[in-house]
This record gives structure tokens, C-alpha cells and sequence, in this order.
């Protein structure tokens, strides 16, 4: 039974191990504040731009991306202030409520691809008017890639931008697979842009070959200030912080991390080229390594005796959409093999 | 310059790195669901005890002793319920309130040694009557070993589980260094006692060679329903639980995590007895891996130019208390060079 | 401008302020134990039936809707548990995301009424399987008026009742306006069914014709160990509290209660009547004191010209609904010379 | 049996009831948007100095002391921030946690008197450098009159609130008692002065004569956006605010709030005088309405059969210390047949 259900199937990537056992007995300072952080951070920032905005961002390291949003986040905002955010967001639907249990309201809104634009927010604003009866909206979430595998282009992030820097509103950008979704064809999108388009984002590094790990970077000067606070307050300030900055500095080191993202993208466009000569349809269009196809029930029951997978959503009597996710760790040759079943 | 400063200096004891790579590339299920994680639960529970308690306990793994707290914590108790804690408890000081952050008051009493006593209890017992303008003290939090290095016996953690157990209080213990504790000479409590004796406790991994991970057993049932919905919410389910269930099932695979505690306190009762020798006091009597010598401010400035360590506590014009950490990363023959400095 | 915007634009009913002055100066107890508190109970228990349950429900003042609904939400839940709401009701839409604070999700659906139904909450429950990345759902939350006027039967009621029970719901009503749903016509609900069916709900005095004050009555048994710590600690154990005690004494003394919500809903009927009798139609179904008409634009400007309401809603280019909203101070000449607008 | 337990022992002063009774029957808005809350501030606005800073400071009526207290800390606050208290502070001892359930730590520190002064302050900092490990320090609470009855001079006040500026701590007073404290003979402060040195005050209502009611005071112009929506958010924000306007523009439409408050002081010193030519002994040196002779045993039971009032603190094997609290209902009559007792 091999697996296409998760990005995290596998442990990490074997180099980000290698690296762990090349520096395991150097002795260092704890919580993040070791060499090898403050290197990850200068390599990260490299990819940020040249401006003293990129040179000056915030990096730090967290630990899962349920526990990167919710520092963030809470951080970010006052009691009254709430956050908008897609019906399909991590944030939403998959957090146990985390955002919640820090004080804050989810507005969430639907969205035609899991894509938030200008005019979903203005609804939202709309029935906020300035009034003390309501939360304030303060914070827009989106993610990207999102949770069915659609990546924002540079064009509709900067009208993002624009619209919340004109509202006021901050925006945020959950980045658990902003590899796939920088590295998937077609993109003209960059770190360097994601710097620049949003407040903060992250660069998820659990679903792209380390062990774990998630790289926080804070572009808007008036939300950096105490934020190691709170990464401790939240339980996410690890004493073996080095763990996290070797991992990131392999990633970045040359390369790896969007060397990965590329692959698991590969991989997914292999099998989707594939089903799609077979016509079958897709619920969402993806050019990321979540891919989202339309098939029909008995070929999933035979699909499901030797492969794992979820099934998503049921499209209609005779046919589900089922989810299938690639990564770093996914064989061309078990693909080819897959691809067989078809 | 090489550090006494603490035990989470270098990063992981070699096999448990090797552990890693063995088990890399094998598939598995994502949060803790693993093979691993149940192998490793297995194998803590089987030092628990015989009894069908023992058998049941629930054990699950974190990544810091501060998530584990504060989702420990926030899941046990009702909004007006309060943790009683010595004032030098992790939870008191260095966590940036993050028991608070959950909502939850801690009162705290001065100790003596670091060790919390029935009568410490009863005094703050005293003064919150069944009152609904107070909190209601719900929980007491202990470590062990303590923050300053001392370690309960058996008699001393019965008498405090009995107390609590007729004051209707839960009996918490941070583990941190349960293993130096434990591992500690003299020491006659096992893990098993301290399951039998604690409603709940966490088994750090972190202080104790791994790259990070706390095992928390809870064995009083009434405390066990829904806990994994707290570690999601709270931010500390890892989307790669193995990680945590690898290290652990190497930990406890043939005793490496005894193994391992008792090499940092012997390397501590190295250091302990040269200075004894040499007439020095020592802040708190400790048997575990952290000890707390008085030394001559001149004296500190010297060793400060070849050794780094924390100075802990002014004792005088003359003298500070300085902490010295050992871990099972300590080499011997560098303890016994940093010796020839007295 | 006489304004039919609210049901709490005048003080109290002159019953109410003469009895806080007959009892001035008499000294008592603070906190809610003084004689008037315990014999306001007293007379509500004895709306809420015969049986032993009925005889032991926990009755509390306090003051405020949004006040009693965050107290009572976040004692009854633990930290993973969320609240099933329509979305139209006050906890989601107008308290400032004071449950969120408390830290609950809000998990609200859409109604064609307001009213929560069996298979709305059964939406819910087939999305939010037992899974601990998502919140469980614990308690629904109904309103009764519901924030659009409807309100519910004694059939509907007992449906919902046995709904939650079988799926391990609690049920909790906002009465915010209790009094004008049980008083309206046609209406089989009792206060004792109210009880009977509920797990918790309140009876608002606020808009009936108290000061302040609503009283929150817990049928449930697991729900009711030490609430009043709740109450203290979110800010709503009033010092005088008598000054609760002796209003809902005075209001539950003769049947002022239902006399002055009687009235409200009297005098929205009027105006019901005659805009029926125009051939106008209505947003949604209302036998209680808010009536939610659409009528022509042009007309509502002619009538803001005198009279204060709310336009509530755009129903297309012409027409908008409006609220008028009826109270105990209501004066029927007035309300007659209102209808000769139309 | 005559009770001197409390200043909220009766309900209010009759021309509070008078006042709310000549205004029962007006429309007006709710919320606290209404013509008497905008009265009330201008009046109060008028008590608090000429200058800008005075005429702008922000006033909202809320309703008893924790629940003021509560949202203000928590408005001002971001998460990481503590607050610092003397260890008799109604928020440490007597708010049920109210201030740690909205996630901020309380650091204590034990007084001579209740009074809180720089180097009680200093000592608190020096424990707490810039550390993300532990809470930052960031809002100073006192009570004037503190709990037990003492009050700040103006020069103390001057010397805590420049201590606070050069520290960038926040300044906030707890002002349940403002009244006896400004009134108490020998008292230099004014409501104009308490203005000028802190951040944000409360005067209390509840204790002074009003049913309930404080009327918080928000002088730092960086604290004042936003407040009515955490009112709102922590449900203190009453639909009829009117009846804390019309009750604070009663108590100074032309002196009565002092003149209560000198009243009750004026009874206290009655008893204070008498006691002290007795030659009995006070636990604290209180000038306001709460004061705390030490009395044989043996006559304090015998002052139990006919005097209601609270036994405050053991002293020795014979003696205990009492309170004894006079109000604006205090009748002198009486206070001077109790002192036949002695």
C-alpha cells in the first residue's frame, strides 16, 4: 500500500538529517538564538529582496503551522479585532478552534476556489460597519497554496494588497506549502514578493522535507516588536532552537527548498496529465502538489485496495472527488507504476 | 569555552539521530498515529506498572515542557480553577505567563528547597475558603527534579499525593528532569511511582538527549477524555508525530534515557565532590544533574574566561551561587580539566 | 419623534422603581444573598413546575444579555467544545465576539427563520465528525424570540430538545425576550417547558420592563457546581445585587411579566393589523413584539420624518424591510396615531 | 442587628431613585449614547482639570469594580504584558482570577499599607529584564483608598507616576473608594489630580451612593481607541446605559458624590476617635470609611449580638482586628449608640 495521502508521510528530507548529525555535537545557545538560526534567517532573508524592508524582516522559526498561526495572530491583534478569512482556511476548519482560543472571531466567506479577492472582504466589511457591537475586521488570512491546491498570481496578491492596505486591514499569508506554490509552473510569484504583498507570512517547512519546522517572516515593523514573547507564551520557543535553523539552513542552502517543492509539483502533473487524457475532471485547478480529481466510484474501491488516499468531497451518485498529494518523497517510479491503474 | 550553561547545549544523543535515518523513508501515519509513537507508548507504559491503571494511562508526546504545561493544564481545569506552585516552578517564572495566557491563576508559596510540602498547600488552602471572590485552588504543580536541582523521595511524593487526594487536588509533575531525577543516588521513586502517585506527569525528553519531546502520562481517568483535541488546538500536534515517537521508542529501548540521566549526574557529582572537597557550599542540596556551588566572586571571574555557566544568585559581597549544568552530551575528560581550575 | 427603534429606549416600569424605593434603605446582603434575591427565585421556581428538578433548578441575576450568555457558554464548555448557532443570533452577530473571547468557536448556520431545527444542527454534526482536528460541537444555542421576531412551539421545542439529548447536546435559549415569545399568541410554552426542555436558559428582564437584569435558570445538574465563581470572575456579581432581586420580585410577584410583554406584543399586533390590512407584506413571521414590515421607500422617508425605527433590510429597489419594535411602554394612543400614516 | 460589614449594605441614595424616577418615562438612546451619559461625563470632565488633556479624557460608565477593572487591564494590554499589584489588590485577592481570565499575570508584592511606591515597583523590574522567558511588566495597579482603608497623598502619587513614565509602565487606579479617599481629612489629591498622574482611573459609584456604576476615566490618548468595544466584548455595556448616566450626572450635578464620601468618612472618624481615646490600637492608619481597630476577643463576640461586621485578621492569642465600614447611609444616631458599647 503506498500513499498519496499527505505531504508528511515520510520523515524529512535526507540531507536535512545529514546536516542534523553534521553539526549534533557542537555546543551552542539555546531558543533560536544559535549560529545556525541566525544563518538560516540571513539565507531566507536573501531571497527577500534587496531593500532595507527585506534586509530588516523578522524571521523566526515555529514548529507546525497550527502553532505559527496562532502566535502570529494573537499577536498580531487586539481583543476586539477579528480575523476574515476563506471557509476552506486551515484556520477555519483544521486548528481545533486555536484561533478562537486565543480571543479572536473567524469571518469566514466562501470562495469559488479557496482564493480570497478585494470584493469577498467587502462583503464582509460591509455588514462591519464601525461599530462596537460587532468585532472589528482587522486581519485578512489567505494561504497559498490553499488547502485545494490553487496558488494566487503576483497580479491578484498585489491587488490583495492594495485593498486591505487601503481598508486598514493587515494581511497574512499561511505559507505550510508556499513551496509548491512558488515552485508551481506558471508562477510569477517570489519570496520576494510575498515579503513585500503581505505583514507576515510563513515558509512551511514540515510539508517540504524537514522533520518539522516553519519559517515566520515579519515585514511590517509595527508588528515585530516582543514577538519572541509570544512564541514562548504559546509553548512554541524550542529549547534546541538549532534544530529548526540547521533544518532551514539546508533548505536554503542552495536551493532544496524549492528543488523539493519542484519535484512533489512534478510528480502531481504527472498524474493529473495523466487523468486528464482520460478525461476525467477536477474539482479544483491545481498546479500544486494537492491535486483534486473527479472519479468514479468503482475505480476508487479499486484504486483504495492498493493505494492510500483520501476521498474529498462527492461530486454525485456515481462520482467522488478524491485528493491525492505529492512530495519530496514521492517516486517517479511508484507514479509511473500508479498511473498504470488508469 | 565550553558551556556548563545547560542540557540542551548540543542536540540530539546519536541514536537517537540514527534512529531517525533508520526509519526515514518508511510511510506512516501523520499526528502521533504512527507505529512508532504507539511503540514507544507501549514500551513507557510497561515501566508504569502492572496494574490495569498502569495498563491504561494515557501517554501522549509534545514537543517542550512549556506546551506541555499549558495543554496539560488548561485541559484539567474549569475557567475558575487555580494551580498552586512553589515560586521557583518553570510555570511561575519562565514561561512569559503562558499558564496565565489560558486564563488560569497560580498560586504561588515560597519553599525552602524548591519542594512542595502538604503544609505549603495547607497555607494557601487556609486562605481560599469555598469563597466565589477567590479562585479555587484545583491543581498542584510540582517538578521533579525541582528547579533548583533537589529531588522528592518516595515518602515525601506519598505524603503529597495523599494530601492532595483528600483536599480533592490534582497532583501535577513537570518532568522536565524526571530522568536525572530519577536516575539520581538515593532516589527510591521509579515511573511507575510517579504514575501511581501524580494524576498526571510529563517525561522530558528534551533535557535528556533527544531533539526535542515530553511524554505525558495521564493516568487519572477523569482527566483523559478529548486530550488530543487540546494538543491540536494548543498548537502541539506535529503533523509528524513519528518524530516524537522515534526518539522516544529508541529512549526507552533498553534504558538509553536512564542510561543517559545518569551519566549527567555523575558528571555533576564529579564536579560536587571536588569542590566539597575544597571547602565550597552549595545553594540547594542536589543530587541530580544541576548543582549550585558558592563560589568567590574572583574566582568566577576566572573561570568565566575558559568556561561559560550561569551566576544564579548573589549570596554576599564576596561570593554568588553559580549554576553548572551537566548532561548526558558531558564529556568526561573535560569535566575532570575543568576540575584542575579548583 | 416618538421612536419605535427598541424595547429599552425608556428607564423601567414604574412598578419596578417603586419597589427599589419600599426597600431602600433596609440593609442586606451583598452579592445576590440578600432576601429579595432569594425570593425572586423562589417565585420563578415556582413557574417552572412541580417536579424535583423543576424545585432545585439554580436561578442567577445578572445583568445583560451578552453578560449572561458568555458567563453561562464559557462555564458550561471545556476549552475544545463549540457552540452551534443560526446565524442571525445575537451571540454570533452583535456581542463583539464575546464568546470567541471567552474562547469558543461560534459554529453557525443559515435558517429560513431564525429558528434552529433537528436537521441544521445534523449539518453541523456530519462535518465535524469525532475528530480532534476540528472542535466538537457541545452546546446549541437558540433564541427565543429569535432576534427576527419567530418564535418557537412547544412540538418544535420538545423536537430540538430530544435532538440534542440524543447527540449529546446541551441546549441553552437566550430569552432575551422570553417574556414577549411566551406571551404571544398562540403560543403552548410555558416557563416550565422552557425549563423542562432546556439545559440552561434565561429570562430577560432588560426589555420587559426592568432597569437591568436577566435570570438565568439551571435546569442541568452537571452544569450548575460553582457557577457563581463564574459570575464573579467575568465581571457580573453585582455588589447590590438585590437591586436584580427586588426587580424580578416585583415582576414575578402578580404577573407583571407577562402582563407587560402581553402589552408589547398587543400593541405590534396593532400595527400588524393595520399594515396587513394595507396589503403590505413581512420579512418573517412575527407574533412578538419586533415586526419586521416592507414597505415602500418613499414611505419610509415620510415616516422617519416623525417616527424613529430601524430600516433593517434592502429588499429590492423600492422596498426595504424595517423593524418597529413595540414595549410595556408602548402607549396605544400613540401607536394609534402612528397608523394614521398609513 | 445594625451592619457595618459594608458600603453597599443599603441601595442608594434617594435622590439617585428620585432622579431616575423624573426621567423614567424619555426615549432615548441606548448604550449609553443617551443625553444623561453625555451630561454625566461633561460633568465629570468638568471635575478633572481646564487644560486639553483634561476636556478630552475619555469617560464610559460601567457597572461594579471587577468588571471595569477587567476590561480595561485587558484593553490595554497585549498578551505577554503583567500587570504589577500590591499583594492586597482587589484583583489579586477578590476577582476570582478575573484579570488572569483574559490571559494576563498578576506580579505581587507585599506592602507596609497597602500602598504601592517606586521601590516596591523597582523591585518587581529588577527581577524582570527584557526576557522573553518571563512576562514583561507593563501596568501599575493601585487602589486609592487601598483595600484597607489607607490613602496616596498627592506627593505620592506625583512620585509613582513619574517612577511609571521613566519606566514606561502604565499607571492605573482601582477607584471603588475614590470618594472617601478624596474626601478624607487631609487628603491634598483631587479628581483633577488623579487625572493628571495616571493613565486611566475608575470612580466608584456602587460603594458611594449609586445603585451601581463606575465611571472609568482614559487620559492616555493611545488607550482610549476602541474602548466601547471591549465594554462591549466583556458584556459591561448595559442596552439602557441611561441608568449609570443619570445616576453619575446626579452625583455631580452639585457635590453630592463628596458629600456622601465625607459623610461616611465623617462616621468612621466618629468611631475611630472614640476607640483610639479607648486606647485601642488599628491594624492600618486609615483616614476613609473602611477602618480596622484591634480588639479584645471577648469583646468582639459581645459586639456580635447586636452589630453585624467582619473579623479581619488575628493578631495574637487575645486580640483580632475587625473592619468596621460607614457609608452615605450610615446614620450618625446610631454610629453613637454603637459607641456606647465601648
Amino acid at each position: 500500500m503506498y500513499s498519496f495521502k499527505n505531504d508528511y508521510t515520510e520523515t524529512a528530507h535526507p540531507r536535512i538529517l545529514q546536516a542534523l548529525l553534521d553539526t549534533n555535537m557542537e555546543q551552542d545557545e539555546g531558543y533560536g538564538l544559535d549560529r545556525h538560526s541566525k544563518a538560516a534567517a540571513e539565507s531566507i532573508r536573501n531571497h527577500l529582496g534587496d531593500d532595507a524592508c527585506a534586509q530588516s524582516a523578522d524571521i523566526h522559526f515555529l514548529c507546525g503551522g497550527t502553532q505559527t498561526n496562532l502566535t502570529a495572530i494573537s499577536s498580531f491583534l487586539r481583543p476586539h479585532e477579528a480575523v476574515i478569512a476563506p471557509e476552506t482556511a486551515h484556520i477555519c476548519v483544521h486548528e481545533t478552534g486555536a484561533i478562537e482560543a486565543t480571543g479572536h472571531k473567524i469571518l469566514k466567506t466562501p470562495t469559488a476556489d479557496g482564493k480570497l479577492r478585494p470584493d469577498d472582504i467587502q462583503l464582509i466589511l460591509d455588514i462591519h460597519p464601525d461599530d462596537e457591537h460587532m468585532v472589528k475586521p482587522r486581519l485578512v488570512n489567505i494561504s497559498n497554496s490553499t488547502e485545494i491546491g490553487t496558488v494566487y498570481g503576483k497580479r491578484e496578491l498585489e491587488d490583495l494588497s492594495r485593498f486591505c492596505k487601503e481598508n486598514k486591514l493587515l494581511l497574512y499569508a499561511d505559507g505550510a506549502r508556499i513551496g509548491s506554490a512558488l515552485a508551481s509552473e506558471g508562477c510569477d510569484l517570489s519570496l520576494a514578493d510575498m515579503r513585500r504583498l503581505t505583514d507576515a507570512f510563513y515558509i512551511g517547512g514540515t510539508k517540504n522535507g524537514a522533520l518539522m519546522g516553519e519559517a515566520l517572516v515579519i515585514s511590517n515593523d509595527s508588528l515585530k516588536e516582543d514577538f519572541r514573547y509570544h512564541i514562548k507564551q504559546k509553548g512554541g520557543l524550542l529549547a534546541k532552537g538549532r534544530v529548526l535553523g540547521v533544518q532551514f539552513e539546508e533548505l536554503f542552502r542552495d536551493g532544496l527548498f524549492f528543488e523539493l517543492a519542484g519535484h512533489a509539483n512534478r510528480m502531481a502533473a504527472l498524474i493529473m496529465t495523466k487523468l486528464k487524457s482520460k478525461g476525467y475532471d477536477f474539482l479544483t485547478n491545481s498546479p500544486s502538489n494537492q491535486i483534486f480529481p473527479i472519479l468514479p466510484a468503482e475505480l476508487i474501491r479499486r484504486l483504495q485496495k492498493d493505494w492510500a488516499f483520501y476521498v474529498w468531497q462527492k461530486i454525485d451518485e456515481k462520482r467522488d472527488a478524491v485528493r491525492f498529494v505529492t512530495s519530496w518523497a514521492t517516486k517517479e517510479e511508484i507514479v509511473r507504476e500508479f498511473l498504470k491503474e488508469f
